[in-house]
């Protein structure tokens, strides 16, 4: 397989090594035997993709950031034509219109591949949730994907798409991006419109991206951002956070990480150790490591589901909970149905203890760059996880679930891999609009721990302190 | 009566015509006559000001910006060792520390003179809801102070302070301030801590200000801003507002103001003709007015109480209203106790309209200077306020209900008298912390209109250009 980066890509393109059909007819080909994967909702035909290949036949390759870089596209966000499920064939409808993003980044020469699947409502961070079938990880399919952007993630770690849209309320964004060895970057709310997206919790949710490196998660970015004012939710980028402003971040650097007694694996022994090991090498690699308090983002993280955020999702498909509740997964009804009980005494004095916590957990980020968090503290088998799917769906939101409520942006960075070959990463953390400095250490952290890309069998040299643009690619063979 | 601008008493100090003790003690002589106005819940006495007095005793003048200024304290915010009582003595509690806007206005050298009436917990717009009094207005006790912050504003209109603290959710700090003739500040929300303050609706609470002109609104505004980490709603200053660039607004100015069909005046000719009467005036001095669609602003004002906001008022008083109900008067306890009843699902659907109505109102903000509404479309009697004590309160908020909600600053400021001696005045609104530019704006009204400040007889000579610091004042008497 052909490294399915942007960069490469585009390159490939450029010296006419290949078209883009001939990239698609491979993605359908290889698709065939993933079929058990059970990523798509709905993988687009020929048919359907001819017009987004023929658009590109007279523009030319540089005039576009993505001239026929193929995405996938989490099927809660409309695709024009094509239905929108939400993983709910009776929720389902077929937009005439593309969602904005997607429409910004067919604009910018981008080619859909299909709808993915996805935790049901995007209620879940595991990928089982879904009546199209358990979504499988990308390196071993006994063990779960992630979700809610289940299929979104395992799409771009096969190498079936160079990125791919998901979205991210709790954490779903980020954990299949762990368990999938990918970049996942929940950009800051507002800064992606929301407009042709099915809420989760709508004063949350934020569109988000998958992609092999960070470089390339910048490059979407840069196409996908935009200030909506049909969304109320939007809000407009700074001039710090601009695409322009990405690229490695060089010189001392402070994470602030986790107390020891705060941390937890869940008995995940390969995680445990995969994440004392990145700390050890981020250590080697002269960053310095400051403890903060991790309890005030943890009850940030509890008011989540524990408090009344849940009535927003209930709002989503009140129409169909209230008429028809039987098509909804019996999990999903489970958390979803009580949605409707809190009352607005309940939500404000969340709000109010929220709008606490925010001052709260801003404090130590003035002495340091970022957090960094272990993105997940267990990667369960399905098995595992159908033991017990509503605790261990939980316990995967752990370093996750506070990030929305909270304002903060994130970005989820793979760093290494268990003895068994399972990939293993850590979420950078920071204030709104902060996309592009987390995003910039992120790219730090790759070129400190060159990792091959998704699923790829090669890895890109380390260099790290090139800027991106100088970034080489070689062949090098990498075991475990 | 000298004038009791903080200029004019400063200059008094500085040149030893008086001292603190000599104008406290003319406070107290004075006050006496209004006994009937209802103005002070608790007045302090010589022995609880003399420390006050003696703070200032080795402190030069010009070393405190208010030094020796005597101000008023509504009486939901904190003044150490003085009972709060938010109207209602139930629910009255003795601090043991200042509000921290107090403090640090008696760090500044301000000196409180009392605690004053306000319609009971801030839920009201008349100044007629309090169990210590229906306190009238200064120019005629027939009518009605406006509120809930009433005794803060008749103080400040009759001499009895040179500034004062009210508060404002729904129009509290402006419609006072237009049936009083005084500048009303409703500063922009988390500009000045809500530290010690009784909350009304927690997440939109302003602690407001009112002053005899703009100047002095901003010198206040100086000394009582800051921000406050322990209050959740808190926030920075900008550069652009701070008090260094209050000045009159010089050059071109265009206001938004209503289309005709959508002003109400519910009855009242003489505020009818006051209103047209002031933009007249502003049209002849060269002021562009623009006409804006006031529906969306009408909607969010309309979701204020409406809408879920009243859970807050709820939540505020919950353990009294929950345990014992008939210490509220009846009309307030008919208004706050429906606050337990809203859902969640309400207030995250209000919360989605508003979000979306502040995209449609910040719109038309950008071809304009400001927003310049009728503070109050009536002034009402307090007989014809009290046989429709519900309808006309809520007539009262018609032009000043959005604001909070909204996040916008506003300055009200007087403009006129009608024919029968009563005062109008117009409210300016900007987003938020356009504050310095709105009070910047109404200095410039003022010398376009100069007016006589709250009762006095004088008026301070026009001078359109002037700085601030260059103002005279000259003995001009002023019929009407």
């Amino acid at each position: 397989m052909k490294s399915m980066t942007i960069t490469a890509l585009r390159e490939a393109y450029l010296s006419n090594k290949t078209t883009p059909a001939d990239v698609l007819a491979d993605i359908r080909e290889r698709s065939k035997k993933y079929a058990d994967h059970n990523i798509w909702i709905h993988a687009l035909s020929d048919t359907e993709l001819q017009p987004y290949l023929e658009r590109l036949e007279h523009k030319p390759i540089d005039s576009l950031p993505l001239w026929g870089i193929p995405f996938a596209v989490k099927d809660n966000i409309d695709l024009a034509q094509v239905p929108t499920t939400a993983g709910c064939e009776a929720f389902a409808y077929t937009p005439q219109d593309n969602a904005k993003v997607v429409q910004q980044l067919i604009d910018a020469g981008a080619i859909p591949v299909g709808k993915t699947n996805l935790d049901q409502f995007a209620t879940g961070l595991n990928g089982t949730r879904s009546p199209f079938g358990e979504c499988h990880n990308a390196f071993n399919p006994d063990y779960i994907s992630g979700g809610s952007s289940s299929g979104s993630a395992v799409a771009v770690a096969l190498g079936l798409a160079s990125f791919s849209l998901g979205t991210d309320t709790a954490g779903s964004g980020r954990v299949p991006a762990c368990f999938n060895n990918l970049v996942g970057l929940k950009p800051s709310r507002g800064l992606l419109s929301a407009t042709g997206l099915v809420p989760a919790c709508r004063s949350l949710d934020c569109i988000s991206i998958f992609a092999l490196n960070s470089s390339d998660a910048n490059a979407v970015l840069a196409c996908a951002e935009g200030y909506d004012a049909a969304d109320g939710y939007s809000r407009e980028n700074t001039y710090s956070n601009r695409a322009r402003h990405f690229g490695e971040r060089t010189g001392p650097l402070t994470f602030g990480v986790i107390p020891e007694a705060q941390l937890k694996f869940f008995g995940d022994k390969g995680y445990e150790s995969a994440y004392r090991k990145t700390l050890d090498v981020l250590k080697n690699a002269g960053i310095t490591l400051k403890e903060i308090d991790y309890a005030p983002f943890d009850e940030a993280a509890r008011l989540l589901y524990e408090g009344p955020w849940v009535s927003e999702r209930y709002i989503a498909i009140e129409e169909l909970i209230t008429t028809n509740p039987d098509a909804l997964l019996p999990v999903i009804r489970t958390i979803i149905e009580p949605g409707g009980e809190p009352k607005a005494v309940d939500l404000f004095r969340a709000e109010y203890r929220l709008e606490a916590l925010k001052r709260i957990c801003a404090a130590p980020l003035e002495d340091i760059d970022c957090v960094l968090t272990p993105t997940a503290g267990r990667l369960f088998t399905i098995a595992e996880l159908l033991e017990e799917p509503i605790k261990r769906n939980s316990e995967l939101g752990y370093y996750t679930n506070f990030m929305n409520l909270l304002d903060m942006a994130s970005v989820a960075v793979p760093t290494t891999f268990t003895d068994d070959g399972l990939p293993f990463g850590v979420t950078l953390a920071g204030p709104a609009l902060s996309d592009r400095a987390l995003l910039s250490i992120a790219q730090r952290i790759q070129s400190i721990i060159p990792l091959p890309y998704g699923i790829e069998k090669t890895t890109p040299e380390a260099n790290s302190y090139a800027p991106v643009s100088d970034q080489n690619y070689i062949d090098v063979a990498v075991c475990g």
